[in-house]
């Protein structure tokens, strides 16, 4: 099982690395971390790169393919080569998948119309401006597109997915190897649950780091 | 505020990205992640590289320390340069850390003796060969010591700590801009959880790959 996982500069490495952990631990996965060029990709915040290891053109037809979100995704939004890449993957992968923004680079792409998606929750009603359904939900299934909010929303994305390809044991078994019994000190981890403060102090910084 | 995270060889990405993603948005902080060497870094599933920017000797005195684990971790318990590095810019630490089995190398390096510590659930015992008390908790704060539990945990000690460094607020804020609103699919992030067959089958792969 081949899964592609997008970098570009000023991704997100949680939304990569946290999938990354979850499903390179399902058996017979393969992740590819693909790039418009092979070598390193520098993150949004700047002091880490990953690596991509192949380009687009040598990982033509992925079972999975993951994009991730960051403000780079910004760059991805006009119809190029990463677009045409991710329709032409599309029509062999099992499951087509993004987390925080990526979503709206698989929208732009043309993938989402008419379904059902989320995205990082500052960013989740662009969504219709490219066809899609916004929901308000972490973790969003419709057909073989699969979507998580942001950030952090894609590891519990990746192990829903896990279940799905690997069952529900194996999906348990690496919940429980990487020790995945979150108790964050705080309940802030939505716009409602932060409170209105916090919620307006992110929206300003919509496109700045979102 | 200087924060150096150490990469080696098959380390767990999972383990540093995560306190990356947390600490690295707090305001004045800047990450450097350090090797023996410069460069590229496999982390232990094998498919993604993260990147060395800085060695050792470039970061001398970070304010906090940062050592994730992995399977590589095994090949630094013996005395030796990082040993060397981890003492030494103790002495002048705000905050020395580690998530998962990275707290059995502080632990080797003489840096957790007398102190309350965890580790991956797998691995905690461990840490008393070297002198630490294990504590079956997910962030173990003893002192300026702090220790997290396995891969996962690494995200909740790192926005406990951004709360001492940067204040409630701006930990809470974190909190919402990566949409840390943990849900997972299952409850068997612990052992005990997951139930004994999970941890049994975890417990014979001791070796392989915790």
């Amino acid at each position: 099982m081949q899964i592609a996982v997008l970098l570009y500069d000023r991704v997100t490495a949680l939304d990569a690395v946290g999938p990354y952990e979850v499903l390179g631990r399902t058996p017979g996965a393969e992740i590819t971390f693909v790039g418009a060029q092979a070598g390193p990709v520098r993150t949004d915040i700047g002091s880490l790169a990953l690596t991509a290891d192949a380009t687009l053109d040598e990982v033509p037809s992925p079972d999975i393919v993951l994009v991730p979100g960051g403000i780079g995704q910004q760059q991805l939004m006009a119809d190029g080569r990463v677009h045409e890449w991710l329709r032409a993957a599309d029509t062999t992968t099992t499951w087509t998948t993004a987390v925080c923004t990526g979503s709206l680079v698989l929208a732009a792409a043309g993938l989402l119309k008419g379904r059902r998606a989320t995205s990082h929750w500052v960013r989740r009603p662009d969504l219709e401006q490219h066809g899609a359904t916004p929901c308000a939900e972490r973790v969003v299934f419709d057909g073989k597109y699969v979507t998580a909010g942001g950030v952090s929303a894609g590891i519990d994305m990746a192990l829903t997915l896990a279940a799905r390809t690997a069952g529900e044991d194996m999906a348990r078994a690496i919940q429980c190897g990487i020790e995945y019994d979150p108790h964050p000190p705080y309940d802030a981890g939505t716009p409602e649950k932060a409170g209105p403060e916090i919620r307006d102090q992110l929206l300003a910084l919509k496109d700045v780091i979102f």
